[in-house]
C-alpha cells in the first residue's frame, strides 16, 4: 500500500473514532449506531409536519409504527402536529423508503439509513422491520433549544451486530398480565431488541390456555392465564413491532404445575403434585418412559405450536436433577435396559423424542445448556445461561458454537441478579474468544433473563430496564462501543424514553413508599431508597422460602433499584475526596451527610407503622456516623473514642436492612479512614 | 307514646348521631355505611390469617374476591399472611357467608352485615355480591398501631340507596385500552359502584369489533377497538367484581365514524363521510326513513347484544340537531307523510323502531334525556344529562320519574367538567324534590360520567379518580352523610386504597412534568401545579377545535388536577387569616409566599424548553406578588405604588396559563386588600 493513503486511512479512521466519541455526548442514542456522521443542517419539528410511507406496507407495520411516531412525537414535544396519521403525499418531509416486508425470520434484514437534512428526513431500509429500527433512532434524536424542537442533521447507517437480541420474561413464578407484556414489547422495540422469549411455564404456574388439556389452565394456573386469543394478540403486537416472539415450555423439570393437573404424567406414582409457591429447583418431573408423556406433549404442542409462527421453540430442560427418576424402579430398569447411563443420557432421549415433535410441527428445538450432552443432535439450539457461578471455567457458549449447535447467550445478562448495569454491559457474548467463521455465525446473539420470583407487574418494569437498554446496545453495537460512562448519560436520557411508553420503572417507587408511610411525606424513605439497593444474586430470598409466590412485594426492598442514584454519585466523590481533596467533592459529600443527619427526624416522623420498623436501624446509625464524619470533616478533629463508636455504627450499616443493603458502606468506611489518617487527636 | 320513652328515643337518636359523626373521623370508610357500632375488640392481622367461604360460591366471584383481598392485605400492610387463598376450613377467622348467588340485575341484593370481633370476622350476606361488598369496607377498615395491624372491633350493617350507581367512560374520543378498564372496574368496585357504562361510539370512533359489518373496525376505528373475546373478558370482569355493564351505541347522531365505515346509511347523498377530529356536536346522522338503518341496526344489535348480558342497552340519542334530515328532500317528506312535526317526533318514530328491535333481544332501551318526547313510551329508560347547563330549570330526572319513566341521573355528574368534588358531593339526585313512592322507585340512581375529548390513558385516572369516590359514596350513603370536610378527609386516605389497585391518578403527574424538564428538576413545577387546575367546563378547548383527538396532553395542564392541594391550603387558611389574624393561618400563608416567590429562580433554571414558555409569565407574576405580599405582611407596610403595581401582577395571573387558571388569585388578592386597609402608608 502506498505509504500516503496508508497515512490518510490511518487519520480518518481515527478521525471517525474521535468524532464517534463526541458524537456520543451530543445524542442519546441507544443502542448506538454503527455509523454516525453530521452533516450542519436542522430539521425543525413544527405543526406542518407531515410523513410519508413510500414502501409496500403490506403488512401494515409501518403504518403503525409510523402513527405511533406522530404521537410519541407530538407527546415528548408538546408540538401540535396537525396532520395525525401518514399522508399519501410523496412530497411529505419525512418519507419512509423500504423494499420488502421482512419475514421475521432471524436472517431478517434489519439495517438501515437515516438522513436527516433541513428539510427531508430519509429513512431507507431493506425492510419494513429496519424502517422501524430507523425511526426509533430518529425519535431517540429529538433535540430541542429554548424556543424550538428540531431533529439535528445526521447521516446514520446502522446495522446489528447480532441477529438475536432477546429479552426472556418469566410470566410462571408471578404472572404478568398483557398489559406488562405490550408495555415492554415497545420498550424493546425502542431499543432495537427483536426476540421476546415468553418463559410460560414452570412450577409455579402454566400459563397457556389449552383446549385439548383444559386442566392446565383450571388446575395448574390460579386462574392467572393468557387465553389462546390473548396469545394471538400478543404474537401479532410483537410482529408489528419487528419482534419474534420464541415460547418456553419448561420440561421435563420444572413441571410441578403441569403435574397438578396431570398427575399421571409425572415420574412418581401417587405423589400429592401441587402447584409450587416457594421459588427454587424442585423434583417434579415428567415421566419420560412413558408413551402418554410423548402423546401430551405432541397434542399440547399441536395445538400450541401454531400460536407462535417462529420457527424456534424453546422447551426449558434445564435444572432436571432426576431425583423422581431415580426414585422410580421402572425408570431404572428402563435406563438399563436403553443403555442410558445417567438421568442427564435419560434426558437426551427425551429431548430427542421431543425435537422429533417439534420437527413434525416445523419447529427448531431449544434449549437450555443442559440439554448439550454427547449424543444431543446439533440441530439442537443451546441456550447458554451457566457460567462461572454455576462452577464452570466460562460460559457454554463457545464450546457450544465450537461443538457446532447455533447458541444464544444469557449467562451474564442475569438482570433478576440485581446487579450494576456496568456490570452487564462490561460483558461481551463473544469476549476474547478465537473463532472460525463457521462458529461466529452459530453464535446467534444473546438473551436478558427476568426471573420474576420477587417481581410482581408493580415492580418487574423497576427490575428490567433502563439496564436492559444498555444490554441491548451490547447486542447491536459494535464491540467498541463499551465507555461506560458515556453510557451512563445516555442511559439516564433513555430511562425517560422508556417512561414515556408507559415502562413503570420510574413511578412506581412512590407508589410503594406512599403505602408505607399511609399517604405522609415520603421524602426521608426517598432519601434512604437513593443509597439502598435490593439485595443481589438471590440472597434476599435465600433457600426460595422467605417468600412465597404471593408474599407481599410492597416492601422497601421493592421501591430501591439497582444502581441507587445518591450512592453513585455518593462514592464517586468520595474517591475521588479521599484520593485527591477536591473541595467541589467535599462540598457534595458534605451536604448528602447533613441530609443523612436530617434525615433521621424526618424517618421518625412518619415511622409509626409496622411496615417501617425493619429500617428504624438503618435510619438511625447512617444519621450517626453521618453526623460524626460531618462534623470530624468541618472541625478536622475527631478523637479515638469517635473513631471506635463509629467503626462500630457502620458496622451495624454492612449488615442487610429490610432485604436491602445499604451501598455507600464502603464510601463512609473511606471517610472514616480519611478523618482517622488526618484528624486524629492524639489523647 | 310515653314522655320517657320520647325521650329515650330522641336521646338514642342524638347519640347515634353524634357517634356516626366521631366514627366518621375515625375510619377510612367510603361510601359511609348505613349504620356502624364499635364493639371494643380488635381483630390482629397476622400471618395466621385464615379465611373461608361459607356460602355456595358458584360463579367464583367471593373466591376470587377473596383470594384479592387477601393479597391487597398483605401488599398493603407488609403482613406474611401464610395462607394466600381461602381455605375449606369453617373455623377460619375470617368467615364469609351468603345465601345466593346474585342474577346482577338492577334488583340484586348488596346489602351485608360485618361483624368484627377479636379473633373473628364475620360477614354475612343475602348475595354473594353483598359479600364483595362487605371485603371491600373491610379492606378500607384495616388500621395500625406502631407495631402491629389490625381491623378496629366494629359491626357494620349496610345497604346502599341507590340501585343504580354508575361510571360512564367515554372510548371513543379517546380510545382506553383494556388495561385501563380493568383497573377502573377494581377502583369502582372498591367504592361500590355497581354499574359501568361503556360508551362505545361516537363521532370518533366505533371501538366494537363486528363480524357482520366488519368495516366497522376496519375503517371507523383507526385500528383502536375491542374484540369480541376483549368485550366478553371485560363484561366477565365486570361480572366478577358485582359490576353490570351497559353498552351504548349511540345513533341516530353522533354517528360520523358509523357512516365513514357505512356512507349509504347517512342522511346526505355523496357527503364525505369522515372519522372526526375535533370535538363538539356534529352532523353526521343516520337515515331514519331508510329500511336498511333499521336492517343494519337489527343485524348488529343482534350480533352485539349476547356479548352484553345486561337488560340495559344504550342508544344514547343525544345532541341531534337534525340539520342532515332538514337539508334531506326525502327525509322531509317522509315527516309531512308521517305527520312529524319537527325532527324531535322524527327521532321519537327512529327510537321507537329501535325500541322493537331490542325488546325482540331482550333489552330494555335506555337514552339520553332528548328521547323524552310526548310520544315516548314509559318503558324507555331515560338518562337525565341535561339541567341549568343547558338552559333548563332543573335536571329532567324529576320530569321523567313523574312522567312515568325509569331513570338515572348525570346531571351534575359530569367529572370531566373539571369542578371540584364539593360540588359534586353536594348534588343529591332527589334533592328536595316530593315524590310519590312510585315516583321514588323509578329513580334507579345516578352516574358520573367521564367523556374522553381531553383525556388519554395517561390522564385519564386523574380525571375520574378521587372525585368519583366521593360521587360513589353520594349513591350509596344516606342523604344525610354530607359533611364535607369530613368527606375529604376520608377521600385523602381512599385516594391512596385507589392507587394501590392500580389507578395512576398521583403517580403520573410526575411523569408529565419529567418530560416537560426532560429529566431536570420537576420540584418548581410540582410547586406551580399545585395551585393551578386545568380549565374548567369545556373552556380548554372552546369551539373543540384547539384539541384534536391526537394531539398532545401531556402538558402542564394534564398534569395538574381539580382541587389542586396546596390551593385548597392557601386559600382556606387566608380566610382564616384576613378574617381573624389566625396566627398559625399567617405562618402556613408566609410560608407559600415564600416558596412562590424563591420558585421562580427554580424555575427559570429547568425552563429552557420550548414546552415550558408558556408558564413562565406564571411563574414571574407569581414570584412578584409572592414577594410583595411577603414583604408587606411582615413590615406591615405597603404604598401605593406597590398596591397598584400588585393589582396589576395580579389581574396578569387572572388569565389562563398553559390552558389552566391559577386558583389562588382570589385569596392572592384578599392579602392584597388586606395589606391595602392595613398597612397602607399614606404619602
Amino acid at each position: 500500500m502506498n505509504r500516503i493513503i496508508f497515512i490518510i486511512i490511518i487519520g480518518l479512521f481515527s478521525q471517525l473514532a474521535t468524532s464517534q466519541h463526541t458524537l456520543s455526548k451530543k445524542y442519546n442514542l441507544m443502542p448506538w449506531p454503527q455509523e454516525i456522521q453530521e452533516n450542519n443542517s436542522k430539521f425543525k419539528i413544527k405543526e406542518t409536519l407531515t410523513l410519508v410511507i413510500l414502501g409496500k406496507d403490506s403488512e401494515g407495520r409501518v403504518q403503525k409504527a409510523a402513527t405511533k411516531f406522530l404521537r410519541r412525537l407530538a407527546e415528548r414535544t408538546g408540538v401540535f402536529i396537525d396532520t395525525g396519521f401518514p399522508v399519501k403525499n410523496p412530497k411529505a418531509a419525512i418519507k419512509i423508503d423500504f423494499q420488502t416486508v421482512s419475514d421475521l425470520t432471524i436472517h431478517q434484514d434489519e439495517s438501515y439509513r437515516l438522513n436527516i437534512k433541513n428539510d427531508e428526513v430519509l429513512i431507507q431500509a431493506k425492510t419494513d422491520v429496519g424502517a422501524l429500527r430507523a425511526l426509533e433512532t430518529l425519535l431517540q434524536l429529538a433535540m430541542h433549544t429554548n424556543s424550538e424542537n428540531y431533529f439535528p442533521g445526521v447521516t446514520v447507517q446502522d446495522t446489528p451486530r447480532f441477529v438475536w437480541r432477546g429479552l426472556m420474561i418469566d410470566v410462571a413464578r408471578h404472572f404478568q398480565p398483557i398489559a406488562v407484556i405490550k408495555r415492554n414489547l415497545d420498550a424493546m422495540a425502542s431499543v432495537k431488541l427483536n426476540v421476546f422469549h415468553w418463559h410460560l411455564t414452570d412450577d409455579q404456574g402454566f400459563r397457556v390456555e389449552s383446549n385439548t388439556y383444559p386442566k392446565l389452565q383450571e388446575l395448574a394456573s390460579d386462574g392467572l392465564y393468557y387465553t389462546q386469543a390473548q396469545i394471538k394478540d400478543i404474537v401479532k403486537y410483537a410482529s408489528d413491532l419487528g419482534i419474534r416472539v420464541i415460547p418456553e415450555f419448561d420440561v421435563p423439570g420444572h413441571a410441578s404445575a403441569l403435574l397438578t393437573a396431570y398427575p399421571e404424567l409425572g415420574s412418581k406414582d401417587n405423589y400429592k403434585y401441587s402447584i409450587e409457591r416457594y421459588a427454587g429447583v424442585f423434583n417434579p418431573t415428567l415421566n419420560p418412559i412413558k408413551e402418554e408423556t410423548y402423546v401430551f406433549l405432541e397434542n399440547l404442542f399441536t395445538e400450541i405450536a401454531p400460536l407462535f409462527p417462529d420457527a424456534y421453540f424453546h422447551i426449558g430442560g434445564d435444572e432436571n436433577e432426576g431425583k423422581h427418576w431415580t426414585e422410580n424402579k421402572e425408570i431404572e430398569k428402563f435406563k438399563k435396559q436403553q443403555q442410558l447411563k445417567t438421568n442427564h443420557d435419560l434426558q437426551t432421549f427425551f429431548n430427542i423424542r421431543l425435537e422429533k415433535i417439534l420437527k413434525k410441527l416445523g419447529k427448531k428445538l431449544m434449549g437450555w445448556d443442559e440439554i448439550m450432552t454427547p449424543t444431543m443432535p446439533t440441530t439442537a439450539v443451546i441456550h447458554s445461561w451457566r457460567g462461572t457461578n454455576e462452577g464452570l471455567q466460562s460460559s457454554t457458549l463457545i464450546e457450544a458454537a465450537k461443538k457446532g449447535y447455533n447458541t444464544v447467550l444469557s449467562n451474564g445478562y442475569y438482570i433478576d441478579r440485581l446487579l450494576s448495569v456496568k456490570h452487564h454491559y462490561t460483558v461481551d457474548p463473544i469476549g476474547d474468544a478465537v473463532l472460525t467463521k463457521e462458529e461466529r455465525t452459530r453464535i446467534l446473539g444473546a438473551e436478558a433473563t427476568m426471573w420474576s420470583e420477587l417481581v410482581t407487574p408493580l415492580t418487574i418494569d423497576s427490575r428490567i430496564w433502563p439496564r436492559t437498554a444498555a444490554i441491548a446496545e451490547r447486542y447491536w453495537s459494535a464491540k467498541e462501543v463499551n465507555n461506560i460512562d458515556d453510557m451512563l448519560r445516555r442511559l439516564e436520557k433513555v430511562s425517560l424514553y422508556l417512561e414515556e411508553l408507559g415502562i413503570t420503572h420510574i413511578r412506581n417507587k412512590d407508589v410503594i413508599l406512599r403505602n408505607m408511610t399511609k399517604g405522609k411525606d415520603i421524602s426521608s424513605l426517598t432519601t434512604l431508597s437513593n443509597i439502598c439497593e435490593p439485595l443481589k444474586v438471590y440472597s434476599r430470598n435465600k433457600g426460595g422460602t422467605e417468600y412465597k409466590s404471593f408474599s407481599p412485594f410492597t416492601l422497601f426492598a421493592d421501591a430501591c433499584v439497582v444502581d441507587a442514584k445518591d450512592a453513585v454519585i455518593f462514592n464517586k466523590n468520595t474517591a475521588k475526596f479521599t484520593d485527591t481533596n477536591d473541595i467541589k467533592s467535599y462540598s457534595i459529600i458534605n451536604a448528602y451527610l447533613v441530609r443523612w443527619t436530617e434525615n433521621h427526624e424526618a424517618f421518625l416522623e412518619i415511622s409509626k407503622n409496622p411496615i417501617l420498623q425493619p429500617l428504624k436501624p438503618l435510619s438511625k446509625n447512617l444519621a450517626a456516623v453521618s453526623e460524626l464524619l460531618h462534623t470530624s470533616l468541618q472541625t478536622k478533629k475527631i478523637t479515638q473514642e469517635e473513631v471506635d463508636q463509629c467503626k462500630n455504627d457502620i458496622k451495624q450499616l454492612t449488615k442487610p436492612f429490610a432485604d436491602t443493603e445499604l451501598v455507600i458502606v464502603d464510601a463512609l468506611q473511606k471517610l472514616l479512614f480519611y478523618c482517622e489518617a488526618k484528624y486524629l487527636i492524639k489523647q
